[in-house]
């Protein structure tokens, strides 16, 4: 029997648990042992809950008990989450993670102290949900030179630009139908400036690169400025507009960036609706693969803590290498990568957009107080001089997804 | 300096020396040491070559090469490919191959032979080319119960009915122009009867259930009886006909089959088009998960041999573990398992068809010599009876895939 212990019973915990306890037959196959969740750590009691009797209150009692193997930190943050995952590896414990903030801030420093305490930390949960991402990244996708990673890792936003597109209905009104269904939380920053997907392409980004990606010097842009309009013009594209997440390394320039663009039907993105994420993976002889799947939710997030259990259960005493170095490394290559962009000015400053932007194309949808286009492919840089150029003028501007 | 050999340099053969040998930074990135192609295994010459100097005729040179400990079988089929993989294992090489016959037919011994020699066996490449997808079967969805793998395997067919679709065209003027450009064979048997489909989904069903099926006892039907009309009907109805290889086991039915399914837009097998390929994967925990990517091609493929060859490379001298055994399992529920059908009738037989098949819906779509409609939910048995009763009044007929 190998002894779990859960820190955090909240809703990716408790899936967690139930996961490794109801798929313990299936389990068994793989690890040809028995996985048994020993502990949950939580502040609170759960009176009543089937696991009562295993909550413990201090992880203290967890850490110093030489039965437990593997932890599943599933708190979130990187307060109590980070002292106590360096408590439980430095203990020769695997922690096993869905956070993405600690991945994202400490996931290299912690790689190093499993390392050095013949453990691991492994974090499949914290990109994509359930979608296996990290691990293919890291065992399957070895052989090519990554060009680029490009995906929908927001469930919460996708929910919204899918609504807002089939609907016609306009960002306000969205965000308050997903928060009273539960698709959006009661603070929804993280999710709509892009914060969380922020994390994840920092994290997917460090994978490839192998060392240390800072989520603070990603470009990241929310969904917040985009409207009901732009959805009309996205349609008179044949476009939707989708919040990627990329990495983009090709031709000497390397970069990052969060933000809405709108994409063509022949990218397998665009169909890729309501709460699912995916992310799209080029390499230079593979091509593009794409991974697809319930990027949230407590049951498939739970399935990936359960995989990562899994592999640890199966490599007790040995540390499953990850190479990822808590070197630094910044991408800075964003102003001279080039696109074309979706914009719209107030129409009295018509003449001062064209003057400033190379129109390719106009855009017309019945607004007559406003004019919209397509700019020729510039640099970012480029743009964003003549963005400050027009300063109020621009209404909105959404970046040219243009498949190569 | 880690040795590697090839055995038929053929296009995949080919492909692989380029990958190994080109991506080489990437790949020591992985495995901490150089991947080095000594040498490649063909009965031809090939003067001017790149590596022609590497060119051997005689396997034992290989063989008994102490020097290389990992061979890449890109050979094909299941004659010499078979004897030249038991004497590679039986010398501790580890195979990597691309060849679902020799999977198909002889995984399980492989394997088991591999075990026995402190080396492995390993098939990322037999199934959908480069996308990821037996990997993350045997290490990612290891905690859920798989209730069904269902895919887009063949490109070739997947192409086909694409260019039906879009096109209009029929079945006999798209396959002529399909191997025109060399999206077919010559001999396009395997391809448009299913028998590659039905090996690829063989290895995947063998796979999640750890036991070994065999490819012979899996109904398989191809394309070759889709016709334009049916994809003005498929059209009608909102769907797509595509080619599925399906394992289903759900409330203790099980089954695998290989035919063509009419598919809604919401699945997201729906939109994968021309000669990609994707497979779904359904687990209990994590719901659906969908690996999408080139499922042919030189470079594709040969991008899967080599994360093989990395694997490999980092684990010499060892098993990697493969849960498969020699155990043959056979799924006989098919005949009770319950779908509605798509079905095309001659006008003259309307009333005995509505006679022997409960109609759900009729479809129109101005073909006045005959009469087509979609049957209620019913079991392949009472499908199958009430067809051979129509005889040669069944034009033909279609399975639905009802998402439920």
């Amino acid at each position: 029997m190998i002894n779990v212990a859960v820190f955090g019973y909240g809703t990716v915990g408790s899936g967690t648990v139930e996961v490794l306890m109801n798929n313990g037959d299936v389990i068994e196959g793989f690890v040809h042992d028995r996985i048994n969740v020993k502990s949950i750590l939580d502040l609170r009691d759960f009176p009543g809950d089937k696991y009562e009797s295993r909550i413990v209150h201090d992880v203290d009692e967890i850490v110093n008990d030489p039965e437990i193997s593997i932890i599943c930190e599933t708190m979130g943050g990187t307060g109590a989450a980070y002292k106590f995952t360096k408590m439980a590896l430095e203990a020769g414990k695997s922690v096993c993670t869905s956070n993405k903030e600690m991945v994202a801030a400490h996931g290299a420093e912690m790689i190093a102290l499993a390392k050095a305490h013949n453990c691991s930390y492994k974090f499949e949960a914290s990109v994509g949900g359930g979608i296996p991402i990290i691990r293919p990244l890291e065992t399957s996708l070895t052989a090519d030179v990554i060009l680029s990673v490009c995906g929908i890792v927001n469930g919460t936003t996708n929910y919204m630009l899918t609504k807002m597109d089939k609907e016609g209905a306009d960002f306000d009104a969205v965000l308050k139908e997903a928060q009273a269904n539960g698709y959006a939380e009661a603070d929804p920053t993280a999710d709509i400036e892009g914060f969380d997907a922020c994390r994840k392409i920092a994290i997917l980004a460090s994978l490839v690169y192998k060392k240390t990606v800072k989520y603070e010097d990603i470009h990241t842009e929310g969904i917040k400025n985009i409207s009901a309009r732009d959805m009309k013009y996205a349609s008179q594209l044949g476009r939707k507009i989708k919040l990627l997440a990329r990495y983009e390394s090709n031709n000497n320039i390397r970069y990052a960036i969060v933000a809405p663009f709108l994409l063509t039907p022949d990218n397998p993105l665009y169909h890729v609706d309501d709460v699912f994420n995916a992310i799209k993976v080029t390499g230079n002889m593979l091509g593009e693969a794409m991974f697809y799947g319930k990027g949230a939710g407590k049951l498939a997030t739970a399935s990936a803590v359960a995989s990562d259990v899994v592999e640890c259960a199966k490599n007790i005493g040995k540390h499953i290498e990850c190479e990822l170095s808590e070197e630094v490394v910044s991408f800075t290559d964003l102003d001279v990568s080039k696109k074309r962009f979706f914009v719209r000015v107030g129409a009295e400053v018509t003449a001062e957009a064209k003057a400033a932007l190379p129109v390719e194309e106009e855009v017309k949808v019945g607004f007559y107080d406003e004019f919209a286009f397509v700019t020729k492919k510039i640099s970012e840089a480029e743009f964003e001089k003549a963005k400050n150029e027009l300063g109020t003028g621009v209404l909105n501007y959404i970046r040219m997804e243009d498949r190569e």
